[in-house]
């Protein structure tokens, strides 16, 4: 009777109103009524971006959309730079290598911030840099990079500035425009409280005019294709509607609710687990740690696989571990989309009980009064 | 933004197997599908309630199937037993009053449980009683009483013994032949995880010996029309099917996790509330609690629809008030059907915290800590 409370970091739950858009009959999407759908979801698309580009909309994962961005924008003789601080940066260089596209990486220790001032000196010394491509939210180690100062950087160049926003966009504050950011990629399944098989990117005018000079080896996710037909609110391709409409309700609520709002809650459930956990007397993994995801080291002697099983049968509660070299040493639990203080609350309670039944000492109750010390004063 | 979540005495949540089963598209119900599920459910329900007695399905509320027990058993120039420990005691009086059933009332201080004893005397100095109607878990006043006890007691009589056991079946033990219960009635909207609008009753042998030789003022609650029915596995008038539909899934998870399960959760969970209210400093409304509701009484100070409107309104918690006299002075949290450790843990951080919010004080995370320890103990 366990039920299944995901504290993933994507998916994350869906809002059951969502869930019931998306139940409805099917319908065509070269309707009015698609085109009417993809013009107001492509206006809340930019309102999470703070963002007056284009925003296209992709049915794939954010993994496609990225490829897509940085296979258009990267020009015939020019590199990319690329920062690598954990899985998901290692990926962008594998794109990268996959098209033969030259490029430079920085690599970053798991759980540090990308340094603006190494993007700044790569930048100075290579001037064929032609895109910096930066996660956000480095899901993998649950690390967030200070995009608003790189976005300054960047900007004084001719590069162009292709930020991974996968698992910030509408957790954490992005501010597309006032950032400088050239391209932000996200997906669904995160902060926009969705299932997974969309991925969204702004484009800027400055990437724009590289995109469409550019002759990209792309087809599916060539960008041109879907700016043309962003015009008359279509989609080049046949969309994911049933996802699309789920998009239309899940926006609406995050309008209603304000996105000031949405980043501060999720800043809050961030900062009263992390505070839980290290009450537990665990150490949280990242320096530079994301509102997203918490990653948390275990403590000696407490097995990953059997405190995430505990976790899921017993509790219904859902975490992640971690991954590459960080498996069986770590565990995820996000802060972003449809979860609350209860969600929150209740998932810490859990880990607590499980964790002190697997043998870690703590005083009982510790984690949960350090959180609701937190989410009372912060109210 | 914020969830529904019911932690009312009733309706509860609905698990969304339960859900899904219901919004199947419509079926009829004189087909053989229909009575396999009733036979099905019919099985699930004497498992439930602990009986090989017959086990009658109603499309009503509590209240019509227990009208009906009360009608149907009720014989000429026989008197009525009632028990009155809170609202719904008082409700089966007012039954009798509708009816011309004379009857004896037993009244019990709100909050305390029926003294067997006084049955006993009752019976002793009254032969011409032919029902004791006696409520296992007053909802109003989240008190339990021992019908074991008095389901003893009454044996040696000729009465029978009527039980609502609207908030108890599913949630607290309740052995019906064991204890010797001649009729259990319950509802769908309790422990049985399923939204309202269905109502059951066990009917014991000595009781069917009554009622068969009666000749009640009663047409849809007349409990041999379902008697007769049930043979053949149906229902005499339109059953709400969907629900029976429902009923089946949610008989089924019951099932797999074993009766005596449930029972233990719902008294864990109920201990580990009581320990963390009266370590927030409320005090426990009822002198013996039931496990399926907690009633407490509110601090000084503490205003009731505030209090519900800010857990309501920015937790998506619901907890019932009081009802009659009790209006405004407690508040009610269930612990019966589809809730768990981590929702009561959730629900009771919202309790915390807006307590401290409205001016209450205690030590941040005390009420936590005390949950915790009986829910980490008891595992």
């Amino acid at each position: 009777m366990a039920k299944t409370r995901l504290y993933t970091p994507g998916p994350t739950p869906v809002p059951e109103q969502v869930m019931l858009a998306m139940a409805k009959p099917m319908e065509h999407h070269r309707t009015k009524d698609y085109r009417d759908m993809l013009a107001r979801t492509t206006e809340g698309l930019q309102y999470v971006l703070q963002t007056k580009n284009d925003v296209l909309t992709f049915t794939s994962s954010g993994t496609g959309a990225m490829e897509g961005a940085i296979v258009c924008c990267a020009s015939e003789g020019k590199k990319a730079l690329v920062a690598r601080g954990g899985k998901f940066g290692e990926r962008w260089g594998q794109v990268c290598q996959a098209y033969g596209i030259p490029y430079i990486a920085i690599d970053v220790e798991w759980g540090k911030a990308v340094e603006p001032a190494i993007i700044e000196e790569q930048l100075k010394n290579n001037p064929d840099i032609g895109i910096v491509i930066v996660v956000h939210s480095e899901t993998s180690t649950a690390t967030a990079s200070d995009i608003e100062a790189i976005g300054a950087i960047v900007a004084k160049t001719d590069a162009l500035f292709l930020v991974d926003a996968i698992s910030s966009a509408g957790a954490m504050p992005i501010k597309t425009d006032e950032w400088k950011i050239d391209v932000v990629v996200t997906g669904s399944q995160k902060a926009l409280m969705l299932p997974p098989g969309l991925a969204f990117a702004s484009v800027s005018e400055k990437a724009w005019k590289v995109i469409e000079s550019n002759n990209p080896k792309a087809y599916y996710f060539d960008y041109r294709a879907y700016r043309k037909s962003l015009k008359k609110n279509d989609a080049p391709y046949t969309p994911a509607l049933t996802l699309v409409r789920g998009l239309d309700v899940a926006l609406s609520m995050i309008k209603e609710k304000g996105i000031e709002n949405v980043w501060a809650q999720c800043a809050k459930l961030a900062r009263a687990s992390r505070a839980a956990f290290e009450a537990m007397g665990l150490k949280i993994y990242s320096s530079s740690p994301a509102d997203a995801v918490t990653a948390v080291w275990l403590p000696e002697g407490i097995d990953e696989a059997e405190l995430r099983k505990i976790l899921r049968n017993e509790y219904g509660v859902h975490l992640a571990g971690g991954q590459a070299e960080l498996k069986g040493k770590i565990i995820r639990m996000t802060h972003m989309g449809y979860v609350d203080e209860v969600d929150t609350m209740g998932a810490l309670a859990a880990i607590e009980a499980v964790l002190l039944r697997l043998g870690h000492k703590f005083e009982i109750g510790a984690g949960l009064a350090a959180a609701q010390k937190i989410l009372v004063e912060s109210r």
